[in-house]
């Protein structure tokens, strides 16, 4: 299980992939998708070897996430891929990360699993057990 | 200039890392290092080629990183390693990524420089120019 990628929730996803392109030199990879279980609209950004970067925007109906980006926005969780959503759930929770965050399982896209849960220090955590980002090359 | 670690701020440090080495099976890959000109306790983890962690605790004069911790802590800050910190530091300024947070240039360790900035979104960014964590490897 290694991190696969930060997210950062900003009020309008172009102006946030626009921002990191022009200050950090990163490179949109994907389009932008509607994640209607979600709630999101979602990008990737890639720069060399640099870590991954998914920025998202939520929906009106995202309340939590609208007041959230309402509030300037900023780091949101930190991913980590998994072979198997359920086995690496199951081994977070024996080791006392227990907190889900529903809706659980949650989907990504074309069925992919995902699940969300609340680690200490208040850090959001993502599991997924496939390329999240090949799945929103197309985007929209 | 490439992300090098992310940061996580958490009132007891030595109960961070443990977390992080039970939880997501992260190790410890150095010391535990007082940073008196950033006023913090400093620790990397490292898991095979997962991105690297940074634990700090503040000291206690820290006095907002004190009242951050006391809420709980958490995601603190994303830092990009660069070959010179005052040329990444002009290039962000020019990019428009212009706050600087004191005291400027930080001193990591053994004279080496760091740099903090406060980018969109509410992201404090720090910059370095040098293998913090080689330096942190004796610890205290």
């Amino acid at each position: 299980m290694v991190i696969d990628h930060i997210c950062i929730a900003v009020k309008e996803i172009e102006e946030g992939i626009g921002y990191w392109e022009r200050v950090f030199g990163y490179k949109q990879m994907t389009g932008i998708v509607v994640n209607s279980l979600q709630k999101v609209k979602v990008a990737f950004l890639k720069k060399e070897d640099s870590l991954t970067i998914k920025i998202i925007e939520p929906l009106i109906e995202n309340v939590s996430l609208v007041n959230f980006v309402s509030r300037g926005g900023g780091f949101h969780h930190i991913c980590f891929k998994c072979d198997n959503i359920n086995e690496g759930l199951k081994e977070l929770k024996e080791k006392g990360l227990i907190t889900l965050v529903p809706p659980q399982p949650g989907e990504a896209f074309n069925n992919h699993n995902i699940a969300f849960l609340l680690a200490r220090y208040g850090l959001n955590i993502e599991l997924i057990d496939t390329d999240e980002r090949a799945e929103t090359i197309g985007g929209v």
